[in-house]
């Protein structure tokens, strides 16, 4: 589970049908601070995040099919929430 | 399995319905002399860990589901104990 | 889930059987901005995508079971889709 | 599945009660030469390793729950032998 | 999935017993070009793969318990098969 960023969109014409219908996301990694760490990555999005937003990812094929109600589906990476603020010690 | 130690909360107020009432932290690995290592992360925590613990930290989603008694919790990361202390050879 | 731009065909005569009949592919992972980014892997491609195309990668076994319909074969990484283009923010 | 060396011992009185009764361990792995490599990490230890032996480990959830016998207990890392040496080419 | 050569065999005579009787060798990771990358690891190898060999490694438990036909077998990473050569675009 970490935080990140949504900062792009991803446009696959041909794709798994499992996935058709889905909006797939670029997201940047952010550390706790909120700045940038680590490489991008693709998310699925049924949250409708926005560009810019600061979203909750997690990365676990077995949650993905839950989220999804769908035991088909080829997901790994989805968005699971909109972050309102990290509250640091 | 790693050692963290707890630095944040996450508030989201818009996440998914299985995520609901669960404390999100954020916690920052450490290495085996308990200095800061890698990224930080995030991690439910049924445990009630405060600010500055030191814990037990698992990263798989069926022990995850074990642990929440819920086979439909999208959680891979989360907090399995606090630890008292390490002994070093 | 990532981008990745295919750059070469592994030739292997002898290999699991449930992996007979498959292509398997070399590629790069991208950046958000398409340029190459960590080490290649290898993914089997049920897509037919051709070299220099860019594509999605999934990477985890419950889903690549799912897309080749097949519960039993040993298949971890592969090819969910031909990426048109990425809209960045 | 990693080679590593036991360097320590983690107490935590406070732990999720799959976990109870059972040894934790901090272990380094080693590269194929014997030499450190990377970050320690934490390992459930049911073949009763000592400080400075060199073990297996392996680091999938399913595995761990076949060696534990237990489908319920929250473990993703553990010692799964102790290694006598290695033949290098 | 990854490209990787045979490097060493390790020897380990106490080891969990669903493990007993295979053959654990240590390989070395290779990118595209056929250099080495990143560090060794450990795989089981059902292919009987020679020393300088370059093989195909899959390390996803669900595909290693289908390979080895045991459900209870505790091994996430294995050889898959022998690599010819690839082509490169």
């Amino acid at each position: 589970m970490l935080i990140a960023k949504v900062t792009g969109v991803v446009v696959a014409s041909q794709k798994n049908k499992h996935l058709e219908g889905y909006r797939l996301l670029i997201v940047q990694p952010l550390d706790r601070d909120g700045k940038p760490t680590g490489d991008s990555m693709m998310a699925v999005d049924p949250a409708y995040a926005g560009y810019g937003e600061t979203v909750l990812i997690i990365d676990e094929g077995n949650s993905a099919r839950q989220v999804f109600n769908n035991p088909e589906i080829p997901v790994r990476t989805f968005v699971a929430g909109v972050i309102d603020r990290v509250d640091l010690e």
